[in-house]
């Protein structure tokens, strides 16, 4: 208990150093990043968390395994930053090394955490496991450390100044080190940082990042607000930007341009922030009451895996049947053997049989068909990988979209993603139109 | 076309200065980045593809669309490696300013080239949109610079020497940039390689990462080949690595060290590289000539959207029922109305009667089932958010597995990845075993 006193004590202490956070770097400690074994989601929901704490980040750096790399990584970032937050190297093997090499920067020796070694063996009684002996390794920690606990597993971190600037080691396991984040860095941010940096995101769709953008070149000159465009999937997003004391502020700034943008661009506006096509549809099946039945070729699943991501689809969604072969489309939607021998699974006649099959099956006010060629092969000369139909069915009756993205060459998953956002697009404006209501 | 040449010849002739290409280091460009708007899967990708050509990486950088930060992470990235490769900040807006932050560091001018406009012109002409001005920026390159071929879009690369080091740039969109790199670049760094980093990865379930790595602490401990431990969503894979001038002396070196894992931990190992636990599954029932079905509540289309992210599933998936009302497991897999009553949806009985009720509606060999609570909301105090069934259904009969993920308090993403994992893993040991064959 005593390190522990000292440690919180010490950090304390230090921490007092430096007022207020304005910038930090983010350190990715691990060789599989570099090997591209593992993609780093890490540093993405690190650094949304702290812009909206209104601190400026300015590089994220990722480094392999080792001691010289770590070390002067640390000592870079900590010279330019006030805030350096590294994730991964906490774990048990001889190859985590983040706490080690901050001791080694800083100058200080590595010591036992009573509190760290309480936490290890609790944490294996509660899953009835044994601990090895290189799980104590995760007990020493620089000294005059303040530790961040870690409630889901037995890496804790360690909160230490380093030439005026603060350092936080977090694990690299995302569920572990969010929640870390969250109880414990956050709010010591928070406290030492003035105002926040405010943004709403705009999402568009059915236009082009080039023709969106001159549609809004003033405001993308504009300073504050800024207004940034970002493209991908065939969607594109405005983020409005700026920093406000207060939340009233924030919206009296971000407000009217969010205003203008929708005024020269709603035609193609589908939502807000985090909302996506498919929670777009879904707010508008549960404001109408309304429910939602889906049939899968070529998405296999995708249709229904992203709209039962969000909790709470059960209130609008019936059922999904994925139907990828012929005589699943035959014998659970009802498709008839003749339009398929005639047209071919690939087809308008084929789609629209899925989308109104599964509408009476299902009971459902509306249905949702995708039948295409996602590749990489199956695709002929007049039905080229890239070819999708999508299908809505409602109480208007049944109709069905050509949608061929052949000439971009896109991969596999990519096809299945547009053609997801277009079955969901397809849904979406018929809602607005009051169709099938 | 006279640029082009010039270009040409400058980048041939600059790029005779440096015989080898030994290290690389990626810059990735874009502010979003930084805000956390976006996660960057260009750089694992990159990474792992140079490092199968034996480029050691050192160090991954991320700045933000800013001339001087840009221009800095381009001379310390050139001071450090061969090979420096860009992604991002070559769009038509104001803030893409990769290529003329080359053209800083270089101290060169931005010129036009013809073939770009050529280019962008064309791109237009094939998907019958009309160019914007601000459309031309992207025909301006760094004099002397020799350009990267993009099919797939109006952004062109530019490949230039600074400091001796060779400095590529690619655009952020994946699809366009992969294809460029391996057009273009590959080819390039493979003439400037001596031999080849080879590295094969074993997957291993139902063991937790320090167990595992005590398995093979001596194997971690060895040179050459290296193996190296990664654990994540249930998962653990080792990573055997040399670096070999010949494919025969790869194996020579890395047969022996996977062999010898493979004894020791067989029985929880998977697969091998990209093989997933469902592409596991889908060999098995590929050689067993077996077909399976599914029935999804709490994954909701997850398992099927899995089994189909690869092509070919066709020749062994029947259907999917994704049935997220009880109303829907009733009527399309016959689970008995008493049985939802008396057990509640999510419970053994109404996995196995999921399962059974899928299996005999297709006619599949196979079928599995998951019922569960995957959160946030709607966990009681005897049914967690994180309980799991899944069922699994063949000729020998039905069984259910319980799959508590309560204590770990995990996202609703990581219950349903966990659960589809663990349900592919019941059906990979049944076939294993022979069983219902």
């Amino acid at each position: 208990m005593q390190k522990e006193n000292t440690g919180a004590g010490a950090s304390a202490g230090e921490a007092a150093k430096k007022e207020t956070i304005e910038s930090a770097e983010i350190l990715t400690v691990g060789t599989e990043m570099l090997l591209g074994d593992l993609v780093d989601t890490n540093t993405a929901w690190i650094s949304a968390r702290l812009a909206a704490l209104g601190v400026g980040i300015y590089r994220h750096v990722t480094v392999g395994d080792n001691r010289e790399r770590i070390v002067a990584a640390l000592r870079e970032a900590t010279s330019r930053a006030d805030l350096v937050i590294t994730t991964g190297g906490l774990g048990p093997t001889s190859d985590d090394l983040t706490n080690e090499c901050l001791a080694l920067a800083t100058g200080r020796e590595m010591v036992e955490y009573p509190e760290a070694r309480e936490h290890v063996d609790e944490m294996f009684r509660r899953f009835g496991r044994k601990p090895t002996s290189s799980n104590y390794k995760q007990v020493l920690f620089p000294e005059g450390s303040r530790l961040i606990p870690n409630p889901l597993g037995t890496a804790m971190g360690a909160l230490l100044e380093l030439d005026g600037a603060l350092v936080a080691t977090f694990p690299g396991v995302p569920t572990e080190m969010k929640g870390m984040f969250e109880e414990t860095l956050e709010p010591l941010v928070k406290e030492r940082t003035e105002g926040a940096i405010v943004s709403r995101t705009l999402w568009f769709t059915g236009i082009g990042e080039s023709a969106l953008a001159e549609k809004v070149q003033d405001l993308l000159d504009a300073s504050d607000p800024t207004v940034a465009p970002l493209a991908g999937q065939g969607r594109v997003r405005l983020r409005v930007t700026t920093r406000a004391a207060t939340p009233e502020e924030a919206e009296g700034k971000i407000g009217p341009v969010a205003d203008e943008i929708l005024a020269r661009l709603g035609d193609y506006y589908f939502g807000t922030d985090s909302e996506t096509i498919e929670s777009a549809v879904g707010d508008l099946l549960k404001q109408r009451n309304a429910t939602l039945a889906l049939a899968e070729s070529c998405t296999g699943g995708l249709l229904a895996k992203r709209l039962t991501d969000a909790a709470g689809a059960s209130a609008y969604f019936r059922e999904g049947f994925v139907t990828y072969s012929n005589e699943s489309k035959e014998r659970l939607l009802g498709v008839p053997h003749e339009t398929l021998v005639e047209s071919g699974a690939v087809s308008e006649p084929v789609a629209k049989a899925m989308a109104a099959g599964a509408r009476k099956i299902s009971g459902a006010d509306y249905a949702l068909s995708v039948t295409g060629i996602a590749g990489p092969d199956g695709g002929t000369e007049e039905k080229p990988v890239g070819l999708v139909y999508v299908g809505l069915s409602d109480a208007n009756g049944t109709v069905a979209e050509r949608l061929d993205l052949s000439a971009w060459r896109r991969s596999r998953e990519a096809i299945r993603e547009r053609s997801a956002n277009r079955a969901f697009d397809l849904l979406r404006h018929r809602l607005l139109d009051g169709g099938g209501a």
